[in-house]
């Protein structure tokens, strides 16, 4: 990967739950770095989430970010506040950056305290494991995805070369505003704090913020994003930030994907597209309603072209349009408008279309100016396995 | 069981699905009956729920319920309303009642059109199987159903006893509000159409309302409900009319309950109570939210004691509370008040309770007046394989 200048990753074994598998990663920038970030909207912030919120509040850089899978640090209360702070203490004296520095994020289990012998004990290792591989990083913070996550860009301006990596844990508990889901992003552009968290949030509402796996939004979702300056690269004009904006972007529309690909038990990417809303929000209404449907994500697992399923869902999504306007194109195929069917075999038309990995299923219900895009994953009996036997 | 006077009930095999299933279902009123109902909310209704409502907005007298199983008629345009005004004569001649006096209703796919040679050629059998036995009916109806469902209730006033039997099918896409199903009750009393509305409306509201299977509410839910005076008995003091009241409400409940013990691959009933609230919508939230969780309802399939999905849930409902308010209570054992879980270990606690059946979930999230309690299924994988290969 061509990775940007000035960061080193970190990983080691603490056995938070599993015996054997990476669990505790880091990202550290040699310079401090400007650093936003976007998180949960769910009444429970999980200790990390809160602290995270409160450094961030006063502007400050960010020497490192450390991330943590097996246990959430979610309805812990204030015991879990004040071993969240510990372990950046544990973490500043191992890796020789600020405690006051570091990002925590954690993923797993809610509702379990940590064991803070095991934090003490992985230390040394981690700090000893630092280098110049993402990938490990990527791996600790792993639950259940089947693959780890990185994506990457760069590009240039006069000034030289400005590099971005994106890593994310996603698989389950995923929507309706983000994902169960941690995502770092290290830059090396030099650019304002403000400029940064800007358009973090934008991206991360046009990307990650439009995927749903089963509608569940979790207690510690987070993107973090550091950019350090090192690249020596200064983001001053309008055409320099849109430039940066759009690779940064790119990055977490390739993570988002990735999330829905890998979804717990998934087999299908659903590409929702809603246009002629009356606003953007009743096109989010629709395209929720439809990629959140049990059924429709059933009808998707079995390759079925039931898309009665879909109108129905739709027509219970509680969005101002008019039943007669809706029209439903299934991988480009006109299959339903005026309140009808459209003539034909429409199963044989679809089931090819039904049997591909991505498909795309285009709802116009008028010729109002909203439209969205959601990435909806399918569900199927693999996500119950997992998450029936979660913890055992 | 003890059938209220006055009423004949029907069933026939016409497979429009499948063969050898009856699917074809009547409940004949020797007199005409008061009659009332209530319907999905989904924006797209079937062409039975239309017709129903406009059969029913000028208080005329029904002599008649008619369901089938396999085919919706929903979504099927201008066709699939003249097809169902079809079959009302169609029945009209065989069964001896006048069109405008039987209220369809049908369940199964989405989107096709009626193969109307089926209909005809059924007429004769449905005709000649008019008897005493409601529960060849209440299997007519029946889709994924594995057992028909049917309640009675009676009671005596000083005019002598009064009568009521109810069934339906229920079984998947079920709910926010009513669920994919169809349920008819037949009452023997002398009750004004006002009353009878009312009293349905309302206990509608308390039971069937208020169960989730997957969280789908489909385009034909109805609930229709008759009574054709034949008793002799008048409702018509208040405290008559508490007494019926009350056993349609038990009728209900009783069908609400079965809905849920036979949900699509369901193993559990989750009682979710939720107290304290700001306002009743938003217990109501809060107990949506619980009861629609993927991730809570795979804990459920799995006996899992995870709680932290219940709190994940209830926090993302959208519910207007303060988190540090929520005590949860699983099987009347205190696991989480405070922001902080119960010393103690939860996990043997609750082992036995999490095994049951019937699990108890009460949220009390303030000192509001606002309650609410919603039954809800499990998610299981005989879920996901009933709903990927519904119609193959």
């Amino acid at each position: 990967m061509n990775i940007p200048k000035g960061y080193r990753f970190a990983a080691a074994r603490a056995a938070f739950k599993y015996e054997g598998k990476l669990d505790l990663g880091a990202i550290v920038s040699d310079t401090p770095a400007v650093a936003a970030g976007v998180f949960t909207t769910n009444k429970f912030q999980a200790a990390p989430v809160l602290q995270c919120k409160e450094m961030l509040a006063d502007g400050r850089k960010i020497s490192a970010i450390m991330g943590n899978s097996g246990q959430a640090n979610a309805c812990t209360g204030e015991e879990g506040r004040a071993n969240c702070r510990e372990t950046l203490n544990l973490a500043a004296r191992a890796l020789g950056v600020p405690a006051d520095e570091i990002l925590p994020a954690s993923t797993g289990v809610i509702g379990a305290q940590f064991n803070m012998a095991k934090w003490e004990a992985v230390m040394p290792s981690l700090a000893e494991s630092l280098g110049d591989d993402p990938e490990l990083t990527a791996k600790a913070i792993m639950t259940t995805d089947t693959v780890h996550k990185l994506a990457e860009a760069s590009f240039e301006l006069k000034g030289g070369e400005v590099r971005l990596i994106g890593m994310c844990k996603g698989a389950g508990m995923i929507s309706p505003n983000m994902a169960t889901m941690l995502s770092f992003i290290a830059c090396d552009a030099d650019v304002s704090a403000e400029a940064w968290q800007t358009m973090l949030s934008d991206c991360v509402n046009l990307t990650i913020n439009r995927v749903t796996v089963d509608g569940d939004m979790s207690t510690n979702d987070c993107v973090l994003a550091l950019s350090n300056g090192r690249s020596g690269v200064a983001i001053e004009s309008e055409d320099d930030y849109i430039l940066l904006r759009k690779h940064l972007l790119s990055v977490l529309e390739e993570l988002a994907y990735k999330i829905v690909m890998d979804a717990e038990g998934g087999t299908k990417v659903a590409f929702i597209e809603v246009s002629g809303a009356k606003t953007d929000a009743d096109a989010e209404l629709v395209a929720r309603a439809v990629g959140n449907s049990p059924l429709v994500k059933t009808a998707l697992f079995g390759s079925d072209p039931n898309w009665g399923r879909i109108i129905c869902a739709a027509g219970y999504s509680g969005a101002n349009f008019r039943a007669e306007d809706l029209v439903l194109k299934i991988g480009g195929v006109l299959v339903f408008r005026n309140g009808t069917p459209e003539p034909g075999d429409m199963d044989d038309l679809l089931a090819p279309i039904m049997a591909k990995r991505d498909i795309v299923i285009h709802l116009d219900v008028g010729d109002g100016p909203g439209s969205t895009m959601l990435l909806a994953s399918d569900l199927t009996k693999e996500y119950i396995s997992i998450n029936a036997d979660y913890r055992s």
